[in-house]
């Protein structure tokens, strides 16, 4: 099983700048994590970050071939990308969108999300763990353990 | 460590009815590996169903008292209810609210959530995996797993 | 054939106050009136009113196993209850809303139905004879006078 | 008693096209029941349609002078006529307005009526039957079973 | 010169139902008072009243070859005709919009006027010194008593 | 009889500024063809202008003891003075707002009027015209040439 | 004189719970001081709360036979709840509507009121002493202190 | 292959007036050049034209047992007709609707078009060769040229 | 203790127009039982009336320098005026407003406050009363009888 | 003559994903059929698709200097794109918009394009050939075959 | 050279309270340093402060006859003046916005201009520099420094 | 001293294109002189443009380690991009935006900025002098001279 966990934009800064705010944990350590927590569950996982809305189209898009599921944090993207979710309908392949912060206590505009739709699920709030509850989500879709919703 | 499960309106239904939609797994079904998947980890899990608004309010008041943390199915009340988001606001008690369906591929009046403003986070559309993610999610959180988000 | 009659919050005054605008006609006697009227059609009618959402809610779940149709007047739960819409669309048993007055000829917030999307059909505006037009519409329906819509 | 029976725009249509959606039951059969339907309520039906606007304004217009009550199936101009709406206000004819389908499960822009504010009732969601319980309404009407409303 | 007054929707029934709320002044009796008060002014007035919206148009579009200005009552299509807002902006003969009522006095959808951008001016209020008043203003513009505004 | 004409904010630069927009006649020359007018018509007209949104509401207030009407071009506070709109409710004073444009050419905020609720009616759009027409029409109202709207 | 108080949810947990933000009084503390100040104005004072939107409702309808008034904080229910709007217009019982705190100073939807425009005023911001001046003035509503408004 | 091409309001004035803006290509030329071309790709073309809505509506209905596809410009009704769009939608005749201008590079109200929903395609901004490759589309479409969409 | 009582625009009128609305209390009587009452309570209270935005915000300024409170009715300008918002914030001053209609039972536009959330509470509805209510809370206020809230 | 035709995101998935939704033309096929279509017409085409907003921009801005017209797809970027839509304006080159869905009959945010008013037209709804006859008006328009509009 | 500045609502109270907001800058010490500044830059620099709408509009109207330039700080006004903005537009004088605060940083109604349509440029956020640039800039303004935009 | 300009989308053919609305300076004219002006200031101006969202993104991140503020015109992306506005937000690194022209005046969805809450200060409408008075404001603000806001 491959599962794919795509960063958005500003999500490099993770750890290093506003420890206050988003933690301490560098997005290396939540991607270590990641590796580590699927190898434990029989998944390799591949990670990639990027600031350009149209590379994360690019890679939703090459994603079908390679990977059983993705995990994806779209960042700011989530509230404004129309091109990101008709990626994701277009794919074929389940993604699972996780955001660090509940962006429902946020500014108004973080309350809605034009991705989501195209997802099979989304977890928020839990800072990293948002992450790694994502990644038990795309291991258990995968194997099937969700027959009906 | 103790948590309460609460699930709002109509989800009693669950499994009965409409199973193409909502699957073939019952509330009881559900509730019973809650309670196993807690002893797993620790915790006892109490779990509760009404379908009655101020009732949710209620059991999250004396929640407070008695447990360490709330996992919430609000229902339709998620979208309408100002009493059970005070409620949460003023209980204290750190809550996770969970959802059956992707409630962002639904009719709009479903795509917002006033309830999610004062939870610790909100996991959604994997079905009955989106309690049990919600569970793992308050164990990790009342054992301080997150210290910074 | 047995059909359920559910009236909403604040039905219970009807008859008793105000009654240049609601009528002098009591609930007891519109009661009587769908009793009767209903055996004249074949049908036995029980009626129930209740000033709390989450009683109908679960008067709509009881009503499926029990009855073949339900008319009701959800009140001022009409326009807000998302609850009631969703026990509604998860019942499985046809419904039928009625309303006293023209909802349409009040304040802006009346004109619009939460409810009425999960209703086989809606009528309104005839006092206790929207009642009394929502039995006849029941009873025909559930005798399949309308096989195609 | 006379009732004038007015069809607005597309109505004519009835039962010859998308019989899978409107049913199989023509405007002609349709009419043919209100008669005879009228006449066993001791009320003389006349019938009309146009998918003229204007010409549905002048037959409310005209109503008036000969007709007891009206009963109306605006169509389409049912969202947007202003001219109809002030036709039905200044006509001082008690007017029923009926659907075929339930406007209220359709797209947003049907779930509001600009003509129903200016008359007694409205009926709809029960295909045909919706003529037939509005007639029986319109006689009620007529015959001053609705003294208090 | 020569004037065309055109009346919309429902203008027909003026003085003849509810005089409480238009007055007791017929139709006919506005346009012979326009036509007296046309010819002290020097002009001929024609009058023409149609509850079609299409055919308002129509002779919109005519009356450039004939008329030097039109003093036009659109009634309810005020509020929901591009049709006869771009038959205004097209027909290149200057008009007049003119009300009986107040409509900033009535409900919300009365407060705005499609029609009116194309128009030279507006008056409304006064009954029928509305039409008198616009008669009036007519004949000004055409005389060319306004070249600056 | 006694006409009070109250010019609002800018208006004062009438004739003196932009007059390929606003024309080249100045607020005096406007006041004294109105008090010319006036005197022909059997009316005493005062005229004032004020750029101080609180000194129209004096001016309103005071008017009712002296002046049979009021002749008012609100200018900007047209579109967003309630105070003045209650100053015309409260001073039971019949007023007539008048406008040198056709505002509902202009910018969106200009298509409505908070003011012209509380008035007999309006006249937009003639250029000086428009108060020469609202000066007729205020000595007409008051005359009781319009006994029944 | 009796003068009924209801409170709604979740002001059971005033005194007990965020002090720096509600203040240490406890509901208890309120409605003996309520009593207490209700003893020396005349009146008996009897006090309930609910957390259940029905049960306002009803304690609403029976209010009407036996006391004179209502002091009301509808708290949640006060932006949502029209079957509470429609309690106290159908009652028939004066009531006063008062809050803790400054509902203007908070999110945007706690800036409307759904149930104040059928109360005969509202209080708000002064913390417990919104109570007390509701009780006031309820005492001076029934005494017909304010005989013209 | 027969095909309608109807043709809305005011659209009888192309060619007369403001040809600077619509240019000065007559409506009758338009049609010309549409039976020319249509014989030259097989197909014969009857042309319509009215101001009246309800008119298009029984063209397009009245079009479904006589032409294989109509080509449409449904002028200012565009913006307003639930009444055609149901037309269309019911009368089971591929539709394509044209326009002249750019009609997002007008009026807002211009930017949405409620008919085109029912329509296969829309075709706009192009001036006659709007309706020209229009005409293109429709033969290309009755052909079956396009089978996949 | 020194209290300054702030009349906005067009209460000055009080007690001398529409008495069947605003009852027959002149202002001047409301501000000698301000003064008695506050006397009795052991505050100076001064009044003032303006019609002028402006001029309110100067009192406002100038008042937090001589005065422990001020008890407004801002009248007209709560709805629209951010400058006496910025005032009310600006000026150190606690603010108390107050109404003596029931603003939420009037037009929709009088249903939100831009002044109340920079004051400490609002009281509405009670006529005179709602003044002399104000005063009381003012007092209570500078006595520090509301230490938590 | 030399045109440009770009296509935005996700448009390199066409016709291999999703047959049964968007055909299964390849986008190597179509632009085959653009460049042989092209050929005949007398233009040299070229083709581009890239994913990435900001290249697309980019795109537009060097087609100025080489090309004579853009046959353009934006895909999602259609709906929320200024800068694109700044790109088009200040490029000078004219440019057609091309969809291959009916934007018009699926989600509402589909139903406006921010980027078509800085085009000459909009072509949608026809699968492929969207795309052919874009080209076509593209040739038409660079030839001068519209030289009024 | 001559250049006007305008200081609006409140802005008299500047470095007096609130210092951790708004500075402890006086708005003397601000103008002191405008006229030093003005005086460097060879312009004159006259200023004025007042509270009232009205008057700011006569100062713009005054200042065309007399001052090059207007540096304005409309303060609250900003968002609610139609009056500023046509006293600006119809002054002819050139004017530049300034604000000490990011209005974008604060609440959503301050984050609109209606004032700023009719100036040259606006300049906010950097306190009493907003100011100094303003002034910078309309002396480049003034010289003509910027004769292409 | 470092300050980091960034230009955003479209930018690149200022001076080019459309001169007589964007002038006839060019980019790197204005880059020189920054350059120029910088050095005089004494600081080192290093300038960047790009047409993609992301990149602004990653300079803004990359700026933080580098420089000491940012000016920046975000172009179109001003009113779109929540990705901008995080990374100035979580950057660190204070940042002016600079607009050329004065988007107030110009289309309603350019009226508004999601990127400059997170800025210092916001400078528009001055042609090419909007960026130096922007590198003067971040000068001032690196050099403190702004210790309060």
């Amino acid at each position: 099983m491959r599962i794919l966990v795509l960063h958005g934009p500003n999500l490099n800064l993770l750890g290093t700048r506003e420890p206050s705010i988003y933690g301490s944990t560098t997005l290396a350590e939540i991607n270590e994590e990641l590796v580590r927590r699927g190898a434990s569950l029989g998944a390799q996982v591949d990670t990639h970050q990027t600031n350009i809305e149209g590379e994360l189209v690019t890679h939703i898009q090459n994603a079908a071939a390679r990977y059983d599921a993705i995990v994806m944090n779209p960042g700011a993207y989530t509230h404004t990308s129309v091109a990101i979710r008709d990626a994701l309908g277009g794919s074929g392949i389940p993604a699972i969108e996780v955001h660090l912060s509940n962006i429902h206590a946020r500014e108004p505009f973080r309350h809605t999300s034009l991705t989501a739709a195209n997802c099979v699920g989304q977890i928020l709030g839990f800072g990293p763990q948002s992450y790694y509850l994502g990644l038990d989500a795309a291991v258990s879709h995968v194997k099937g353990l969700r027959p009906n919703e």
